[in-house]
């Protein structure tokens, strides 16, 4: 597909990379050259006739979104058995679930409906764990590549407590691992890359920990995992790893928090040291709010740890949470960061909805390049609003529109989306 | 209209008057005579030919929810100031937009709208707040009853403590009142009912609060009001009324806590004094977990209250909750509980999710008569529900259909209502 200049028209709405105030252009005109912004600016600028115009005046323009922490193959378990904590839950529910998708039909049904779902609420980068099978992997990133939607999709490494139907011996998992990376290679150009994703901790014995560390730092991979979720958890991980400092250490001890590279779910429990350690390797956090409630696991201290210049982006979570739209992961945010205030510390800072906003787009989309934010030299990845349905009544200034989409509204109201200036059509679904 | 008898065919699930566990009625038959649930049984029934049969196959049914507590004239406003507490948030947002509702043109676009979104979300019953202005309120009620809706709706009395545009004297509150419930008597029998709705104590005189609990005396009205939501509200209660023991003691000292006909929304903060009182005034509780986090109330002690005897209604509380659809609201209770024991106490107990949807549908649904769950002489108010979006790929049971459908679903997959069995048309909107 050649690339186009474009002149958008429409009311933009942006966080900047650092957290702070949101950036507010209303009724303006944004050029993008070659999928980048130029500058947005309120004067129509004088363009040549290779530029093509797209008007959307009136309507609301936003950064995509980014989701920095899903599992594909819960997708379909999405909603059962809150009942449970953490543990129980994987066994139960997550587990016998993941072990379907050796079976490559079944594969195909769920995630081309995911797949939709992300296009359909705006979600156009995301992080995600697949499962253990190399090519329902595989097949989940062609998927991605064919939207147009850009990701890290990693295979899970997981050898040991699985269980029988979900685990591979170590050295499966690393001739599966190379694979994989093989297998994923066609696809890096179109922005869906490979990211090692050993589960946790608990499902990797230090031999699998040590060889994937060894290999992110020789390919300069991306890596992806869970910590600090679960109390229960986090005795297990003290346990299985003793010269460990904490559960954190447990992974750059082998090399597993490539600076820059890396994205860690929850960070809900995190000692100091912790902290700096992820704030000295540029870590990102995936924050999951719908999911740590979901399966009682806690309320991260999101403003503290924005204050020690940790960067956070927000996960859907999908199974432990029940959304996809990051609108509802935006709100969770704020919504725990106030209820952490009333709860257990009313001296503390709670989070602006603008550092919400930020999360779900500048911070968690940083972990993808230059996007999530319009930015003169960032790639046009933005959604387009119409939100005349939430809005009829009386005028609105440009950020309470915001705040309606967000809060109110949902993907219907996203009329199209853009990933580097390009207009993204409507993937195939099974079921609408 | 005159009411026909049905038959109706479909996977049915409904919670029982008390919490526990749901029943589930596996592809089976209700029978509906005169609006009102005879049985439901596994093997077709014998029936006369004045019997219409409605077939679901495969569908989903279940009980209306009931929504006990939102705020009329904040659906423009929802989503806004939630940077703010209570007492802010009140006076920056909400009371200048309620106070647009003496224009009768602005009122009647806004409640077209919101009597569709709630008609569209399944709620077939609320206990509503409108605002002080008697007109707009009686329209609200008209909107209501002519979708077939059933619904508390209340002029609010407020005589003190809001704002030159919002305030009635002593004397107006009360006359406007008795011209209120005069032009609310065509609609009760289309199930449409006055409720006297004292916005909270603080605005409030004593004098009309007596007023008012000797009017709920006389002519057995119902009563709406709010409690002990914010540690800064209760406070100011204290100061206001020195003579009452409590918080709910100010409603109950006036008479304003009539037997079993009262809803009190929030009740995060009791005394073991409030809560005994409360049990024993038999009132219903309005739990509003989206509206306590996104104004940092806090957390309600919900299997506390539950486990002393208090009925647990849900509110989305518009504009302090941002979602009508009560889907939502039966996830963020079950979200809050588990938050609660992950925060404050890990020996206690968390709801479960058959206790969150009874707090939906019949706990809330009680208020309104017999209605909220599927029992022999109940009220058929039911929505119908094409789950087949979500769970195409295998089979799921019924629970687990309905687990997906209140935390990944959404208006969308409600592709019928029934009120006392028939079924209730798509009502008018402004936009859509």
């Amino acid at each position: 597909m050649s690339k186009e200049n474009y002149l958008f028209r429409g009311d933009f709405i942006t966080a900047r990379p650092d957290p702070g105030e949101l950036s507010v252009y209303e009724d303006s005109y944004a050029l993008v050259c070659d999928g980048v912004l130029e500058e947005i600016t309120q004067v129509k600028p004088q363009i040549g006739d290779d530029v093509v115009e797209i008007d959307c005046k009136g309507k609301l323009i936003i950064p995509a979104f980014s989701d920095v922490h899903l599992h594909a193959v819960q997708y379909v378990t999405t909603g059962l058995g809150y009942d449970k904590e953490l543990l129980p839950w994987l066994t139960d529910y997550t587990f016998p679930e993941e072990a379907r998708f050796a079976d490559h039909a079944y594969a195909s049904r769920v995630f081309t409906d995911l797949v939709y779902d992300l296009w359909s609420g705006g979600t156009l980068h995301s992080s995600i764990f697949s499962s253990i099978h190399t090519d329902a992997t595989v097949l989940l990133a062609e998927l991605l590549a064919d939207a147009g939607l850009s990701a890290f999709v990693g295979k899970v490494n997981m050898d040991r407590n699985g269980g029988v139907d979900l685990e591979e011996t170590t050295e499966e998992s690393m001739s599966e691992t190379m694979r994989y990376l093989d297998l994923m290679a066609p696809f890096e150009d179109r922005g869906v890359k490979p990211i090692l994703t050993p589960r946790f901790a608990p499902s990797c014995t230090p031999e699998l920990m040590r060889w994937l560390g060894e290999l992110s730092a020789e390919k300069g991979l991306f890596v992806q995992s869970h910590a600090n979720e679960n109390l229960g958890e986090i005795d297990w991980v003290k346990g299985l790893f003793p010269e460990s400092r904490d559960y954190m250490s447990v992974y750059q001890d082998v090399d597993l928090l490539p600076k820059g590279r890396t994205v860690m779910a929850h960070c809900i429990y995190n000692t100091d040291e912790e902290l700096e350690m992820m704030r000295e390797r540029d870590v990102i956090v995936a924050h999951c709010p719908s999911s740590n409630a979901n399966i009682a696991s806690g309320i991260m201290p999101t403003a503290q740890m924005i204050d020690k210049g940790i960067k956070v982006g927000l996960g859907s979570d999908i199974g432990g949470g029940n959304r996809l739209f990051m609108g509802h992961h935006v709100s969770a945010a704020m919504k725990h960061s106030r209820l952490r205030w009333a709860l257990t510390d009313r001296t503390s800072r709670v989070i602006s909805f603008a550092e919400a906003f930020w999360m779900g787009t500048a911070a968690g989309g940083s972990f993808f390049g230059k996007t999530g934010a319009f930015m003169p030299g960032y790639s046009f990845d933005a959604l387009v609003i119409d939100d005349c349905r939430l809005s009829p009544y009386r005028p609105l200034d440009v950020l309470e529109r915001l705040q309606r989409f967000i809060f109110v509204g949902d993907d219907r109201l996203i009329v199209s989306r853009y990933r580097k200036g390009e207009l993204l059509p409507e993937p195939n679904c099974m079921v609408k």
